[in-house]
């Protein structure tokens, strides 16, 4: 008797050998996938507690967003369409200022959450501060992450004095090593212009000494990289290879703006990436070198970035625009093909955030985080190649079912056990001290 | 008393002075839009025979979708992530020329128009070729369009001998002229370098004389202006000037290569343009100069084009597409804010096709074209700005019911009057025979 089986699905595994399995069906025992197999024509399917008919639909790993946020998503909307400098001055850090507390990061953690599992994203990578109350609210909504308690050289929410980031960054990782099994803590350094490379050192041997992924933005604006030669007289790949920063489990955020260098160096190190091209778009930020990085045998992640840039966490969009972000930028339309930026989206993403063994595909063994795709909706018909329809034809739209470690999180699009409501109510009531209402809620 | 209200809603009307009513309602009468009103509380609203309570959600006009080929549905994710000429002749035009038959022409477009409306999209303007069949599906469908018989200067199918491919096109003109309220005759030539220049000059004589919108691809690659070059001695868009084409009712698709001159020749002449930027981008095309088209007053709609080189026909992505890719493309986030990309998707689109004192926007009088977005998903909270969270957080998903002149064809997520079962079944008998099955149906 197994605990869950899906059943009647075409099983995108997304392995080694890329297997789609059509008329397949898929085991659950203890959270763990137990086996994926064709079915037979007249043969019995196994029993299980609780089955699932995915209705000749698509069968997934749940998606990987390898950057996020998740507090952000209280200021989705509340400036666009304006410079960076004053987006990020006049609007990003006044409202973080005035309006991240415990409570704040919490509740719109909840509402992200949400919004992650009902999009098909089974785990994110994030960074943000006062983490702790990021970790409660994940917890709470049965998401798998990895959660970076943030550092940086000046007073941030949490963190008054900043003398102390990173051991408060260390207390953080201490408590939750072991506590809760989809909760596993990281570090996240801002960016090498706003930690000195004292405070960059010690992070990464305190994650270093946890076995804990460190996590940076790097070389995110062209601003950013003549900042990092005018003070370090170097690039900031360089400089943070220098700091012997580009170890594995260094996963390097954005990398917009590569010398030719700086991949060799990245490749060299060990470290990964994590391509953000909506919010690299949106800010005006560039295009990241990607297909250069998988040439050169960097692993690279998909994430979304926060609200405050993007501004959803719609890993189906992301695919979409990283798939024809690069045929435009090679101007070639056989860059970046459908496989990659699913494995991107999946196995390349749980790679890159140091959980490849656990989750990213569908293999008898890792854990259950998968998804049901709704092939009975118009946009996902017809249907030649599976992967071809997900990249390019599916929506957020199409996820039917969410499945995280072996529990349902979302059936028939509905979240699981939790009332939406009850997660916009509290965000919606600081958005209204935020900024004077235009919606009644 | 009323046909239709829609009340509890946050009405972004697209009309001219951008106008967003928080609290308001909507009155439809035959059809038509009676009035939009704030509702004051403990006022009593209007009578209706069909009431729609949008439950604090935005209410948007439909929005128009500027450029499809809506049979082309039939070979979504059929040949992806190839070189454009091996995809074209390998793939796409082998499939038209054994495929493409009334039959498969009426069954695809049902299922196009399905997706469209669920997607939020109210009206489309299409061409292709047996246009008969696709007119024939809108109108089961509902959907409003201006759809446009194709011309081209070899066989092509439904027109077996290409000498009398415009006067196809003028008898689809006759036939469908004043026959069916929401469907307006086009002619849709190729392209410059696909039609002759006599062929092109007769196409707009009927088109003039019928009062109808002339439509044609150009400037797509740069392999099109080259040859236009060595042919003719001059760019498309020039092409198109001298032999009289660059009136007003001429709709310009793509024009991506375009250069100095060709933006004032094609500003000069009135007719305006519409965007691709998603088909653009995955046939590694190119990006259209949008920012100096509106800086040189030139009306802009936004198209998905036909599901081979999308591969859908959701216009929330497309909108979010054109506002980030305009971003990258000027290297400055105030480029294309969202407000310029939800015109050009339903106000600017709706001029862009001849539809502009129709539909486009929500005002008194204009035909009720209106959809209902669900602004209790995740994705749409908090809510500071309507118009940025319809461009950049939500998504077709947000998409809860469509009204298309008055009557309901989404109703909460699910198409009115139609099994989505009955559309997919006879696309899926014909995906079967163009290539082995992957997925069971």
């Amino acid at each position: 008797m197994y605990d869950l089986l899906i059943h009647n699905a075409t099983i995108v595994t997304m392995n080694a050998d890329d297997d789609v399995l059509a008329d397949a069906y898929l085991t659950v025992t203890d959270g763990a996938i137990a086996a994926i197999n064709r079915h037979r024509v007249g043969t019995p399917l196994p029993a299980a507690a609780e089955t699932i008919d995915a209705e000749g639909g698509i069968v997934l790993p749940g998606l990987v967003n390898a950057h996020t946020h998740m507090p952000m998503a209280l200021f989705r909307g509340l400036a666009d369409d304006l410079p960076l400098m004053t987006w990020l001055q006049e609007h990003i850090f006044p409202a973080e200022a005035a309006f991240i507390t415990p409570e704040h990061v919490h509740a719109a953690t909840r509402l992200a959450c949400a919004e992650l599992l009902m999009s098909g994203t089974t785990t994110c990578c994030d960074g943000y501060f006062l983490e702790d109350r990021v970790a409660d609210a994940v917890d709470e909504m049965g998401l798998r992450a990895v959660l970076g308690q943030g550092v940086v050289d000046f007073p941030a929410p949490g963190v008054a004095d900043p003398a102390h980031n990173v051991d408060v960054a260390a207390k953080f990782i201490d408590r939750w090593t072991g506590y809760r099994p989809l909760i596993t803590p990281s570090i996240f350094c801002h960016a090498p212009y706003t930690c000195a490379p004292d405070t960059l050192r010690r992070a990464k041997s305190v994650a270093r000494e946890a076995g804990a992924l460190f996590q940076i933005h790097v070389a995110e604006t062209r601003e950013e990289v003549q900042r990092l030669k005018t003070e370090h007289g170097c690039t900031p790949v360089a400089h943070l290879d220098r700091l012997g920063l580009l170890a594995p489990d260094t996963l390097m955020v954005h990398c917009v703006w590569l010398e030719k260098d700086d991949i060799a160096r990245a490749a060299g190190g060990g470290a990964a990436i994590v391509h953000c091209p909506e919010s690299n778009m949106k800010l005006g930020a560039g295009i990241a070198p990607v297909p250069r990085l998988l040439e050169n045998g960097l692993t690279v992640g998909l994430g979304t970035d926060g609200c405050a840039s993007n501004n959803n966490q719609d890993l189906f969009k992301e695919m979409d625009m990283a798939a024809k972000l690069h045929k435009l930028a090679a101007d070639d339309p056989t860059a970046l093909p459908a496989k990659k930026a699913l494995q991107m989206a999946t196995i390349d993403g749980a790679r890159a955030i140091g959980l490849g063994d656990v989750v990213g595909s569908l293999e008898a063994g890792k854990r259950a985080d998968i998804i049901v795709l709704d092939s009975r909706h118009p946009r996902m018909r017809p249907m030649f190649n599976p992967v071809s329809q997900v990249v390019y034809a599916a929506g957020a739209d199409s996820v039917r079912d969410t499945i995280v470690d072996g529990r349902v999180r979302v059936r028939n699009r509905e979240l699981v056990g939790t009332d939406v409501a009850t997660l916009i109510t509290p965000v919606a009531a600081v958005a209204r001290r935020i900024l004077p209402p235009v919606v009644a809620d």
